[in-house]
């Protein structure tokens, strides 16, 4: 067992799983956390309810495309929508550096704002707490959300219904998010037109949920991206996933970055895509009805469940070969979310 | 309006108000934000829920009575309570710095564990995030928690029904969470035995429901202490607020250390108490119901509701004269949660 926090307990990958496994689900042990899923799905006497929280410490807290501000909505309102679930009723959080600037502030409000507009949920609850000069970074932004859920999704968070021959499907380009925030660093003197993929996906969702008579899993690529969402769904599993490089979209100058810097896009975080795995019979109306929506205009195939290799996640690259999809194991970029 | 953020912005009092009120509320803007109420009131198909958050920051992280994990599980289970709700769900969210000590972490959790088992709710979603050394003071922790309430508890967030001739009454001793952070503080080479009162109040105050007809209000007196929850009840209301000085419970140690340091035990947070009002027949079985809990054995009728001086909290001081009892203009304890 580690001594101290590196960052990579942080980085949604290896160590992350393994800080919760150990630390978290070992104490505050019970029956919905053990779920594991991106929301706690809830049975009570009102209902069916999905509820999840996050914190976002993004570094800068503007970046082409969004501020930490849109994120923290978006990424809470993806949460409860890739649960199946339709996010209603939300609390923020801020920790706020002694002297931030309140025209930032404001800024960050009123994106937070428009972004629950869009999506449709209320910001119902929240606090606010300042700590001295140099005890935090500026500002740091955590969401809990709420969300109903109806009966015909229970299974989506934990993919209980997959089997092979289901196909794997991918709203859009991969990587957006996570290079352009890296771009965006002071540190970094990069020009670039990379553009955070940071949105709300639960229309989109709701369209997809639509043409399918079941989803079979869907989860949102966020941090330890694509190979870690694969790998979380192959986990202990009877079956095995295929991946095929060359149908996965990623935009050029986000290739470009990638390779420059030595990044693998499938390892890289998202904030606006989702993968889905869908019956074989289904993969038509659900392309469609993702196309027909802004956010899913780059809607592809990417892969299939097999029957071979269970509890892995393979890929077929781009010059013909296969390699397996590991886990992240350390961070590969800190606060990117 | 204020171009940086103050450290009084998070100090629960007047600046804290006008934060609220003139960004988050004004931006976020809906029918259950408006309601002002320490956990936002949620009617819906699935039944009656409470929704509450918040954010821990305090310093240092241990203290005489408690930890940052004890204090950010009570701290909610408590916003829920005097609101009238059963806390049943928890979220936990974690923003910590690279290099914080996994015993320390363990350490922890362990306490939220305990203290979530005590008060009986279930932390069932979560989240981790890692920032690099120095870019945050050791560990901020944020939960947000879900209750159910019951149809004849829904307007004791507002005190809505509060007439003149109804009761005040309070748990036990001001002044001791916050003096007991302070004299933890390495910067204060301070020997004292004074031991925070960070508790769960939700079994306390259940006993006081059964004992009265209508509990008419509840809150709990955290940042800004016991003037500010005074201030916030009279608050362009119809009637005023009569308190005695002479009747508030301090235990000596922290008269002593309020004196020394010059704060006003009415302003001091506390982590542990719960004001009520209660209609005046049902006094006396609503104080026998808390000093029958061990967590209200010194609990005290510390005031009334008046018909005279509406919107306005006056004290009587203990050498016979009347003052206004004001809000808190600006931080005076910084990070006390």
């Amino acid at each position: 067992m580690d001594t101290t926090i590196l960052l990579g307990h942080g980085s949604g990958g290896k160590l992350s799983h393994d800080l919760i496994k150990n630390l978290f689900v070992r104490h505050f042990s019970n029956d919905i956390l053990l779920q594991q899923t991106d929301s706690a799905i809830i049975d009570c006497s009102q209902g069916r309810l999905a509820f999840t929280a996050d914190s976002f410490v993004v570094e800068p807290i503007f970046f082409p495309g969004g501020d930490i501000g849109k994120l923290s909505v978006a990424g809470t309102v993806n949460d409860l929508a890739v649960s199946g679930a339709l996010p209603l009723w939300f609390s923020a959080s801020f920790i706020i550096e002694e002297g931030f600037s309140f025209s930032d502030l404001e800024r960050i409000v009123i994106s937070m704002s428009e972004e629950a507009k869009k999506a449709g949920v209320k910001i119902v609850t929240g606090d606010t707490k300042v700590v001295n000069r140099g005890k935090c970074d500026k500002i740091f932004i955590t969401t809990s959300g709420i969300g109903s859920i109806h009966e015909r999704n229970i299974h989506i968070g934990t993919g209980k219904n997959i089997c092979p021959g289901d196909k794997i499907i991918l709203n859009g380009t991969l990587a957006d998010h996570g290079m352009a925030v890296m771009a965006a660093r002071e540190e970094l003197s990069f020009k670039t037109d990379i553009i955070s993929d940071c949105s709300c996906l639960n229309h989109l969702i709701a369209d997809a949920l639509d043409a399918t008579r079941e989803m079979k899993f869907m989860r949102d690529p966020t941090r330890g991206g694509l190979a870690t969402v694969l790998n979380e769904l192959a986990e202990k599993k009877t079956f095995g996933i295929e991946i095929d490089e060359s149908l996965i979209p990623v935009n050029e100058n986000v290739r470009g970055m990638c390779e420059l810097l030595g990044f693998d896009p499938l390892y890289v975080a998202n904030e606006g895509k989702v993968v889905m795995v869908v019956p074989e019979e289904d993969t038509g109306s659900v392309l469609a009805a993702l196309k027909n929506n802004e956010l899913g205009r780059q809607a592809a195939i990417i892969g299939e469940i097999v029957s071979e290799h269970p509890g892995k996640a393979w890929l077929k690259t781009g010059i013909g070969g296969k390699r397996i999809i590991d886990m992240l194991a350390g961070e590969q970029l800190p606060r990117i979310c």
